[in-house]
């Protein structure tokens, strides 16, 4: 890795990130957060522990916020996005393995970015873009009960996805993580009964 | 008000609000916060505006958090709930006063006690305690509705409730404020439709 050809390739690509180094630096910032927790995780800490720059990582992730967020998603890669072939079957899916998800720790993770999102502007706007994307990739789930033709027409996928992410977000900000299907399913099919054909 | 007579009957009530000095302390609170913002804040401060002790304002307020849901509140208290006399009226009418009152500047307040209730177990708790009681006052909303004939008799107040908080805090945790009538209409109706009677 020293050989000066790929120095020079390196320097060439300007601020482009190379695929190593920036997942050695999620690897570092998911490693820190497990082991200090958020009391003791910047970026100076990543840094060091990724032998990056600390210049490197806040050309690439201009917020601390902005690494919370994209170590937080990483995490939640893992988690498949519900396909029951029901509407309620899938939104009672995405709220018990949201909150499940979330009580497991990765929970905390995000309320200290929507508590960070509150008085930092930076961090506001972060924290809109991820959730404007995580809304879209949730409608889907809305889309597709469309395409089947189990919802109306005139249902609204984006508004669907809103509502439910909105009722989750609700209970981890509260820290009410505790229910069960049990008490879920009754919120959801008051949720989808309006949409369904 | 140096009287001895009345010193001694404030001292026999022991813990028990005095109305005068609470409603001193809740004034001079809200004045601090118009004047110095949150960032000038403080327990201390309102102290020495309202010339009352620490001591005594602690054991009404053990948080800053609770004094300043407090003075959230009373602010709130201006705002009358709807009856429109149909639910999607009411709804729309919530929706539509709630973000334009924070628009206003107590918006920044909640964000802030919800901002604090990620990271401090006292005012998450105080937070849970107050939404508690707001989701009851707004469940009344539906429920007159359920009475009046306009929802089926299964559709759960406290649920719809929920949802319609929910919706209401994640526009504003992640600000988003602007919505208009004709934005939040859809959303409303989307909300109340399954429930109809």
């Amino acid at each position: 890795m020293s050989d000066p050809a790929t120095i020079e390739k390196r320097a060439s690509i300007g601020a482009r990130r190379n695929p190593a180094t920036h997942e050695a630096v999620l690897d570092a910032a998911e490693a820190l957060l497990r082991e200090s927790g958020l009391a003791g995780f910047s970026i100076e800490g990543v840094a060091r522990r990724a032998r990056a720059g600390k210049p490197t990582i806040y050309r690439w992730w201009p917020t601390k916020t902005q690494l919370l967020l994209d170590v937080y998603q990483r995490l939640k890669l893992n988690i498949r996005p519900p396909d029951t072939g029901t509407i309620e079957g899938d939104c009672l899916a995405f709220l018990v393995g949201l909150l499940g998800y979330w009580r497991q720790g990765p929970g905390q993770v995000f309320r200290s970015i929507f508590a960070e999102a509150q008085t930092d502007e930076r961090a506001a706007e972060a924290l809109r873009a991820y959730t404007a994307d995580r809304r879209a990739n949730t409608a889907r789930i809305f889309e597709r009960a469309k395409a089947r033709g189990e919802l109306r027409p005139d249902a609204d996928a984006a508004v669907a996805a809103e509502i439910i992410a909105a009722f989750a977000w609700s209970r981890l900000l509260t820290g009410r993580l505790d229910a069960d299907e049990a008490e879920l399913r009754p919120v959801v099919q008051q949720m989808v009964r309006g949409m369904l054909a």
